[in-house]
């Protein structure tokens, strides 16, 4: 078995399934424990030819994959890994640098130093911010509070009920409590009712998981700088969007955060994993993650960014970002993403027009709340219904005790008339 | 830019990589800075052709790395990426699964259930432990010791001080105090010294970072038992070595431990990220970290493997380790296994049987820890020597105050020619 061997194939396998992504079902047609029953109970003796995981890959797992690369998966925030990016895995993979210090992959460390700045540079974010890449936000947010339990001393982590439930996650890991603000009619936190009491840090959400509303960041932040708290902010999903300069109105305040999280592959079109993790105090950051063994230790005057996170060993990550960067350019980018808005904004306008449906949020970037003007039960039964279809895949929240559909764009391969195929589906449903 | 059109170009790198890396400096031959300083300080307003990207993969980043595949690579552990499992990255990054719910991606979450099963018989561990993913033993070591403060209400974690540093960031992350316990001669955790006042967990390490040495786990085991103390083991390098039965003696007493970490990404041939976590008490896991959220909520039933650790997102972790485990069997990582334990054991010989160099410590499995028979200064000097001649990279630790060299081998391409190469190098420095 060898990359010029069995290579061809598998890089076959990726673009056949590109390629016919568009006519599987999106939402996985399984019952739980159906793929499992499919698979050997045990490992094999002797080795099996590649060819055998590549028809096993087809015929036993394929039917249980949801399609996050189809482009009618409306779902959640519609993540899209682009061939650039895809390649770029196949390259990091076969490179396998294990980036715990800076010696251990020098172009590795300080690629991912140039990517973060070039990403900052690309969403109008200030220069001079220390940034690196972490897994998940999940992962960004739990080493951004620690680093802001560090600098302040605090136990207690200020949200909003609509922050992202991995800030309660990260703060539970951390020992710390968490305090939910009240939101606005608008789903924003309400800053009138911030409470700052032995707080080590707000999390202020640009972009929240079920409207994407922004939160107030100008007045959160004044709130911090008088109480001496930290103020990351959570731009997982949009801080995408500032790479157009007409969606950096989101931005104001951002530029006073301690921390920052934005999620290329949410909607960089960078395969999974990529968060990046700025900041402007990066020596909390190193106080609560740097502790150097003998073993580790080298004479090199140079920065291991293992000391800015809870991994030590790091995979090379910055590769398919800076190449996504380089294929797309600023232009490419800012023009998937005006594409996806205004499609968004094309099905605002067909649920608006529409009697019998209704909009639920206010839409800021590339989801539409939405629901039946109807009872709880039949929107929900509409969703199982329409996913079950296959023909689209969309998600749920729950705003002011209702249950509301999510449609969210977001996948490279979107085009007006998967967005128009959803809405007639959703009609006929 | 495509699959189609550019994928081509990219395996023709990798496998060329893969052809040369043989004949590059081991260790990048850079200085800090270097590499960054050839880089653009911007990234480009118009798309590149991906052909740019290979090309300054060649000759930007190249000089750059520090060559994780070369079969000189000796330092630390000396991990490596099989082909089968580069295969397996590509294909998981163009199905971009995000398997934070079992819906989200049914396949990506039944398989890593199944693979986690096979790897457990692979290495003979008990039967019905809960598996699952992280990407490095730092964050699973996190998530261990999260469910163990969850479990016990202790808050210290008691380790050796050969320890992997890593338990120490992760009780500071958790909010946990840290108690070392003394070693003995051979560098082992010394049951006797066992302090568990206020304990959440013991770390008991089979095959240390430094040495290899392996903790008396049955009795530290036995201590756990007796005061409601979780067992954690670090097994992450050696727990591979289990593959082979004539291995097995280090396994005494992991049937008991409550948490295990193992990381194919060390010596089982799996790209970078792969830790796996398995739990007796994955309830306490679940305890840890599981909170849904409203727009993550299904009627599924189903588990998500997202609720045992921090990350909430999940890569398609498991197709690396499935294809690997396919492409060799039990056979062919035995094999290899065998004979990276064969060609340390070949090294110790000859460093035993010269004069002017001395043995430092127990071998166990793969990992030589020798010096010169000289003063650390020495020793120091040596080490640098070698490793700026890129032919081969070796790192070092310190053992009772003494400096001391570590021959770690581990990669899969390296041949009793490439170890007699190393010996031939540090006796020529």
């Amino acid at each position: 078995m060898s990359l010029r061997e069995d290579g061809p194939a598998a890089l076959d396998w990726a673009a056949r399934y590109l390629e016919r992504v568009d006519g599987l079902p999106v939402l996985a047609q399984v019952k739980p424990g159906e793929i499992r029953a499919r698979l050997p109970a045990s490992p094999p003796e002797r080795g099996e030819p590649f060819a055998d995981v590549l028809r096993d890959l087809d015929e036993v797992i394929l039917p249980g994959i949801t399609h996050w690369q189809s482009p009618r998966f409306f779902a959640y925030f519609a993540n899209s890994a682009s061939e650039p990016g895809i390649l770029a895995e196949l390259l990091a993979a076969t490179l396998n640098a294990v980036a715990f210090l800076w010696r251990t992959s020098p172009a590795s460390t300080e690629l991912e130093a140039v990517t973060l700045d070039w990403a900052a540079q690309l969403l109008g974010l200030p220069q001079g911010w220390h940034g690196h890449i972490e897994d998940t936000a999940s992962v960004s947010t739990i080493a951004a509070l620690a680093a802001a339990r560090e600098a302040t001393g605090g136990h207690v982590v200020v949200c909003s009920e609509e922050a992202h439930s991995s800030v309660e996650r990260a703060a539970r890991l951390l020992g710390l409590e968490t305090r939910k603000v009240p939101i606005d009619d608008e789903f924003r936190l309400d800053a009138e009712s911030l409470d700052l009491t032995d707080a080590a840090a707000v999390v202020a959400t640009v972009g929240t998981t079920s409207t994407t509303a922004v939160d107030p960041v100008p007045a959160i932040a004044d709130a911090c700088e008088e109480n001496d708290v930290w103020l990351h902010v959570d731009a997982a999903y949009a801080g995408s969007a500032w790479v157009c300069p007409e969606l950096r109105w989101s931005q104001a305040g951002v530029d006073r955060a301690d921390s920052l999280v934005v999620n290329p592959h949410k909607w960089l079109f960078t395969p999974m994993d990529c968060s990046l993790l700025w900041s402007r105090k990066p020596e909390a950051l190193r106080a609560a993650f740097s502790l150097v063994p003998e073993y580790l230790r080298t004479g090199d005057e140079a920065e291991s960014l293992s000391d800015y996170g809870p991994a030590l060993g790091r995979r090379f990550r910055s590769l398919k970002l800076w190449t996504v960067l380089r294929c797309y350019g600023r232009e490419g980018l800012q023009a998937r993403i005006r594409e996806h808005v205004r499609l968004a904004e094309l099905f605002e306008g067909w649920v608006r027009d529409e009697p019998g449906w209704e909009l639920c949020a206010p839409r800021r970037f590339s989801v539409v709340c939405f629901r039946r003007d109807a009872g709880d039960e039949e929107n929900e039964a509409l969703l199982a219904r329409i996913n079950a279809s296959g023909e689209i895949f969309i998600s749920h929240t729950r705003l002011n005790g209702r249950y509301v559909l999510r449609l969210a764009i977001g996948n490279e391969r979107t085009t007006e008339d998967d967005v128009r195929r959803a809405w007639d589906v959703l009609r006929r449903a």
